[in-house]
């Protein structure tokens, strides 16, 4: 039977979410957990990867097992044995069809960053952009994503995936006061490090190094020279996953 | 000549910040690495101390010297010095009268906090307050602390203070989406614990040990053992002083 897995965690000092050999990755660990307590080899399947350093306040996983098992002591067994920056928040029966990534509807992921100085407890879960942001240009430019389009212009150059097509059905900037915003965006699924280079192409809007009105050329032109940086992994987290 | 200082720390890994005996405190660091920087013996005045554990947006404190000083040389210099966690966001001359703790006119305090499950990322800036809490009456209770009170019942039973009114100019919760919050509290000044102890009975209201209708007696009770618990520091930050 299957087991839907609702996790958390703080990918700081992570190599991603996929198990690598002799690399420490929240997929491992979770695995590694849940074979001691639940006695049995698990396997589990995530609703996608994160990279090294990038966190998830929600994320969603599944896994197989012969036996019912008792979910309210599995979660406190396991999260006894998991170190403090991964947590499982739930664990429920599912249907055998369920299946993590495949049947996801959308994700939503966040990226937070902050203006101005350095402020080293915004340093702790956010990125600094600097001075003299024109932060309204960068509200405008985020809504400017929305839409079924080619993101090849928006993803790592040395990714395998074919179809680059990708549907976004909201993409926007939350002021969270003095300084401190979150760029939100959520599509039906996203590209290999999307949502870090369409941050960066934020980031170029803000110091005015790429104009409001290049947004729709640089997603034709499908160049990935033409967009922004891919911004550091710190401040990304995926959401919310949505079935 | 005078100069005010304004700095930014994470206060997780210091001793509070007034100077202390064998301890590492914020003070301890920015006098040394200002002593280095200008070959002087820098004392530097605070606005009012943090507990060990409490961080600053945003504090500003004032310090004396003999001779004009290089500013943008002096900050630059001085953060190189500095571990990342503290950081000098500007020096700037000022009258010989402005005194960082005297000549105040309020400070505002910001306290995080999440409900439901433990998420990591959280965590590192926030404090858990669990499932089924009752933000509507939390966030009424916030505003119940405006106004000028005798804030006895919310302050540390060990402090030597005489005078214990208070004048509170804004007290309130803001919802900062998703189960995150924080109560933002601004006042003239506040006593030993006090943000943490207010705090803390929100919490208690929120979990429905105190009733709303309680807060008002609590407070003319002047009965530190009717207010709530001394929430941790972990989620307390000093946000700004106005002069």
């Amino acid at each position: 039977m299957r087991y839907k897995l609702i996790v958390s965690y703080d990918g700081s000092n992570y190599s991603g979410f996929q198990v690598q050999k002799d690399k420490d990755t929240i997929q491992k660990r979770l695995e590694g957990a849940l074979s001691v307590v639940l006695k049995d080899n698990i396997s589990i399947v995530g609703c996608g990867r994160t990279d090294a350093g990038v966190s998830a306040i929600e994320s969603v996983c599944h896994f197989d097992v012969n036996d019912e098992i008792v979910v309210g002591r599995t979660v406190g067994y396991a999260n006894n044995i998991l170190p403090t920056d991964i947590r499982i928040i739930s664990i429920e029966k599912t249907d055998e069809d369920f299946h993590a990534r495949f049947s996801a509807k959308n994700k939503t992921y966040e990226y937070y960053f902050y203006t101005g100085g350095i402020v080293p407890v915004y340093e702790k879960f956010a990125v600094n952009i600097g001075y003299n942001i024109n932060i309204d240009d960068m509200i405008k430019g985020a809504e400017m994503f929305v839409g079924k389009h080619d993101f090849s212009a928006f993803c790592a150059s040395n990714t395998e995936v074919k179809d680059k097509v990708r549907n976004i059905f909201s993409s926007k900037i939350i002021d969270l006061n003095d300084g401190l915003y979150k760029f939100q965006i959520c599509g039906e699924g996203f590209l290999y490090n999307m949502v870090r280079i369409i941050m960066g192409t934020l980031v170029s809007i803000g110091r005015n190094k790429i104009k409001l009105t290049d947004i729709k050329k640089i997603i034709k032109s499908k160049d990935r020279s033409l967009s922004g940086k891919t911004m550091p992994s710190k401040g990304l987290y995926l959401k919310k996953v949505l079935y």
